[in-house]
């Protein structure tokens, strides 16, 4: 176990979820995931198809960030330009990767063509990341993971890194709620935090009905000091007639 | 009508959001929003709740923008600080906006207090937008819109800003589709993108069930245009012997 924070950034790389015609269903799948790594998701950017806005979006993530993945733009089509747009992003040349071929071939037969080989090409000097669920693979270069856009072949490709990565101590955190407007609080949740050094307070306002709430996310890696946070939270509830909730509302 | 295209960036703000915590809900809403204005959604940037890195985003993005919106961090507690961070940006000081006072005043009458007046906060020169779903109201500085985090009240502050933003034209699309596996079809996709100059073809894979299909979503500003490619696809699908669904599946 170490104490250093390890960080990550995500490449969300897709016209059609700037359009808004696609939801993402990437960025909450992966910041769990990596949590689970003792990894923190620190950054996102969303960029559109267009390989310059790519290669910036990826330099200088990877040069800020322990680990950078990259959703979508992977398939065998003209708008799939992700691993030209990350080669040129590193300065080396687009390849054919042989296994990865070989993988696509085992799988499609004599149906494979020159379009379905197209996903077999890397950047240079690229190792491959497994997919349990279509074929084509994922691609890893130094620290960046190119994954694909459709959340059920991303998981899957996730799954195959798990346990793979260095990472540090996963962030935990508790929840505790009450029906009050969160500006009623707002001393005591500052005042909890300065006392608890380590730990994050979070206040996140919901309207359920006519009612108004608040709950109250306490995040760190130290069970204890988040447990004591929350119950101090609890206690200045109490303390102003607010009944305080052990869970989300 | 001005062939100028009006682009524009939006920042997320919120460790709820890249923890996993909480879905982003305001993304695809405001890129529909902007499109229906004329203004393409052109770059989104997801950062933590904190000073330096909403600085940087907001400050590399107004510059290369035509408008950046942020969301998220305006409430009354201690992690919201998108305020401050914004002044820090434009190298101004926060005050207090004497209209923003007012409507909290009005608003909350006796229980008015201190951490309620926090959201009358804006950066100095900065301008209101209507809050019509509930009191804090958005606020404008230049070319930077910040809004509030949760979706409704995001919603009724871009019903305010609706018409009010120059645009050039809005992105017109249509969809038309087949179970076909896209890689069947790239080299028709690319060559009626090639003979369409100002549309663009993007193409989606779906799995429903066991079938595989795409969407092939054609989008441009010029309607005729848009037509006569969606047209051209499925031409050349019904060529291959696939039938052309003129719909999303």
């Amino acid at each position: 176990m170490t104490d250093r924070i390890y960080r990550a950034a995500l490449v969300i790389i897709g016209n059609e979820i700037l359009s808004g015609r696609t939801q993402d269903a990437n960025l909450a799948y992966l910041a769990k995931w990596l949590n689970q790594q003792g990894i923190r998701l620190a950054e996102v950017r969303v960029v559109c198809d267009e390989t310059s806005d790519i290669v910036a979006a990826v330099n200088a993530l990877r040069a800020r960030y322990d680990y950078v993945f990259t959703t979508g733009g992977i398939g065998p089509t003209h708008d799939d330009i992700t691993v030209e747009a990350i080669s040129a992003a590193f300065g080396v040349p687009v390849v054919y990767h042989p296994k990865a071929e070989q993988i696509l071939r085992d799988h499609y037969k004599d149906r494979i063509t020159d379009a379905r080989l197209l996903m077999a090409r890397v950047p240079q000097g690229a190792s491959l990341i497994e997919n349990a669920v279509s074929a084509a693979p994922g691609i890893r270069i130094e620290n960046v993971f190119i994954m694909a856009g459709i959340p059920s072949v991303t998981r899957g490709m996730l799954a195959a890194l798990s346990g793979t990565l260095a990472g540090g101590q996963p962030v935990l955190s508790q929840t505790v709620s009450a029906f009050v407007p969160e500006s009623s609080v707002s001393e005591l949740l500052l005042g909890v935090e300065k006392a608890h050094p380590g730990v994050l307070v979070g206040s996140y306002p919901v309207w359920r009905g006519n009612k108004v709430g608040a709950n109250f996310v306490v995040s760190g890696i130290n069970l204890p000091d988040i447990q004591s946070a929350v119950a101090a939270i609890a206690a200045g509830l109490t303390l102003q007639g607010i009944e305080p909730i052990f869970e989300e509302i």
